[in-house]
């Protein structure tokens, strides 16, 4: 019986298991939406019947597979603690904490969309999770890269930030304090550029654009690490050529890594 | 007399079917300049009889060309239902739907403009074609990456908005629902940044700021992932690896142009 | 006499013409500061004999110094239709315009600037004019595909103006012709979003967080076509390396087209 | 004792080192702070005692060790005029200029981030210095391309500056002067699009719309030069050129590592 609600809650691999997978994905979608439009006054006061009732149901179901989990996970701990565990506990909770302590909270029950992510657990079977397994790869191997960046560039916007607050200060409401300066330079840094803070003195708009040249070249470098670390990815695929590796025959290099014979003379390649 | 028709409606390698292009493609631009100028309110009192009559003339045109098209096309059914077919009947479909039935629908017109793609027709002899067929491959290939990040982006963009919901909602009107909230997330996330909403909360601020820090480094993926496709299709000049090009013995496929012998089995391949 | 005008003022190899170079540049940048000046209201009422008296005085040595171009120039024709000729022609014109016709052209004389790039043969002393000539070069390359792109960026902002005008015509007043909601897309889909024109409808907010998403993607190819261009002129700088290029000793391969020994054996190579 | 208190100062390979170190980085970010909380004007009246206090003996352990640093230097003077040795100075200036003569100037003390970038040698333990070496040596290289790119890019924004004055100057009072405008191309190229000054004009717009879409081909120069860098510097992995590494007997350099012989004359190469 454990073991048979296991398959079809965690496991994708049956028919049963598929259909559960794909109904709990349209029951995140539609508690999402549900609490997207609760947010909505105008819709709100009209339908709030509505919204409550479909809100409650869906908690009451995450909360009922969230036990039928644990209970049929042959280790509940190792469970618990995985990311997924994590989410699944902390998708129902706002609801519970809105209802006895802090309403507001409710809201934060959209982190149930980061159970979707477990679409991925479908898509292995349409051999698309490979394409995310590269994008994550390329990003964890640029993350030490882009730390060293980012830890760059926060000392660049206080600087940044600094300055423009000596010269605006005074004159420009936008730039009354550093940190709102700050916020100002990571804004133009960052080129999305609201507006809602920008430079009114001569000499401030002299500077900032010093500052949003000099950000033309700087944002270059997180896409240029990105960049470099998905094409060398790329290169290595399954097929990784190895430079050394050479025909004993005919001499002819650039060989990939499950090369068994010679592409040119046909000839058995040397063992790796 | 009907394949002389279709010489010169369908192909460009006549001068009468090079003239045709060309003459569409000017009918085309008109057709949009009229359209367009019609929307500005002062010029269209002033000209509204003009721009109706040359509308119309343009319109019962390119119903004449539908028409023949479909008059002098071996294969009725396929022209009807391929690409340019579908785009050639629903750029004049809004005229018509304009006056029997909801008027505005009349500017979907511009929708002909699709039918400009054409002129990569002509390009072809041109050579330009290649350049176009090389842009969009790159894109294809590397659709289900960006398919992949753009699903993880969404859930993303909803958990930022749903956080400065909660931080903003009360003070500030331009977050003052989830779906509005999301929305000023896609604006910062694309670094669009139009500043129609932006955090005013000190805490609102500083969350802001970790967002678009964090896009800075997020932008950089699809740049990275088409970069290396056009990088890679670049790179696969003398060297191209045929994907159709099979081993006939042991099946195996990704053989370059150039490779005269299975790399796994050593058997002869068949000449490309 | 004449030749020796010619070395000084077209060539940068001796002395007197690496000064009179020097000098023509910093009087560009004079008169294109007096221009900007002279814009400035307050500025200009109080300085208007300075800078009146000012650019005459550059004019009038400018006018002389195409006068003594011509007079010196061995090729009168070549140069006066060259780049440089066309340039030195219009960089003096806009001031006499304004004299006799129109008086705002005059500002026009910002052209100027252009003969700065001049500069880059004093740079090519300096060996750093061949970094230019790898951007051109590989900006050159890419054009055609770029081209490609910008048609079709074009037809798709029109489709993305003429939607949102139906959606958001009636509300908002930035909507309010196709040509200013293709100028949105436009500031949109090149992530500029000055916020002068933003969507106020529910259904405009949904399909412009669209076309953001969509323009994440369609920014990147630009980028990665450039990219792509300048990685592969860098490859190939004056040491590409020969891939076919075998030591016939030892058999060691990747040797540069200007390598005459091998690096690991330090056998004579064979001639390429 | 002079050499034990250099160790601890300037060293991090003993247990005081790295401890002095650490506590260093946080007096630096809470003085940080301090100086940012004092500029908020709500919260500065609250707690002037309090920030001023704080400030004063941060600043007097700065200066103590300071002075520390120069006394147990072996050599004073290459410390001094080093890089950290002048940021070391000018940290600690702003304050005691403040106090003498012009007070605002004591936000410069956020200069005292810079010294952050001692973490580094931190960090070095950690072997993550070295992907900063990466990153700073593939901006290093790229400065001469992207100083010409910066060179050619200026020209530019005052030749659209100026063609945005001429026309919307009469109509639109944020291109009240070239300067102005100059600064509207600036933030227009770079993406950034603050909106503080738009064009209002059908021909403003339609050149704004020609130069945001210049400005999509243009953004990618310095994308695609610093990932060009980075790839390459990616790529030469075991191959890497040791670029002072050079031919005892012909001088060329440029040798790669695992190189034995010079590739020019067949010379033996020193060992690396």
């Amino acid at each position: 019986m454990k073991s048979r609600i296991y398959r079809v809650i965690f496991e994708a691999d049956t028919r049963a298991g598929k259909l559960f997978d794909v109904a709990l994905l349209v029951a995140i979608v539609i508690s999402t939406a549900f609490v997207c439009l609760e947010t909505i006054p105008g819709f709100r006061k009209d339908n709030v019947v509505l919204l409550k009732t479909g809100e409650w149901i869906l908690t009451g179901l995450f909360t009922i597979e969230y036990v039928l989990r644990l209970y049929c996970s042959p280790r509940r701990k190792t469970y618990a603690f995985s990311f997924f565990g994590v989410v699944d506990f902390i998708s129902i909770m706002p609801a519970y904490l809105a209802l006895f302590a802090w309403p507001s909270s409710y809201y934060l029950v959209t982190i149930r969309l980061l159970r979707l992510l477990r679409v991925f657990r479908i898509l292995k079977l349409l051999e698309l999770s490979g394409q995310a397994q590269f994008i994550l790869r390329a990003l964890r191997e640029s993350m030490p890269k882009i730390g060293i960046f980012f830890f760059a560039l926060i000392i660049l916007v206080f600087l940044e930030g600094t300055l423009m607050y000596l010269v605006e200060a005074g004159v420009n409401p936008g730039f009354n304090s550093i940190p709102n300066s700050v916020y100002w330079a990571i804004v133009t840094m960052t080129t999305v550029g609201y507006g809602d803070v920008a430079p009114m003195t001569a000499i401030g708009k002299l500077i900032a654009s010093a500052i949003m040249l000099s950000g033309y070249a700087i944002i270059a470098v997180p896409t240029g690490i990105v960049t470099a670390h998905l094409s060398r990815a790329d290169r290595s695929g399954d097929s990784t050529i190895l430079p050394r590796r050479e025909c004993e025959n005919c001499g002819l290099s650039g060989h990939t890594e499950e090369a068994r014979f010679c592409r040119r003379c046909g000839d058995k390649l040397p063992h790796v």
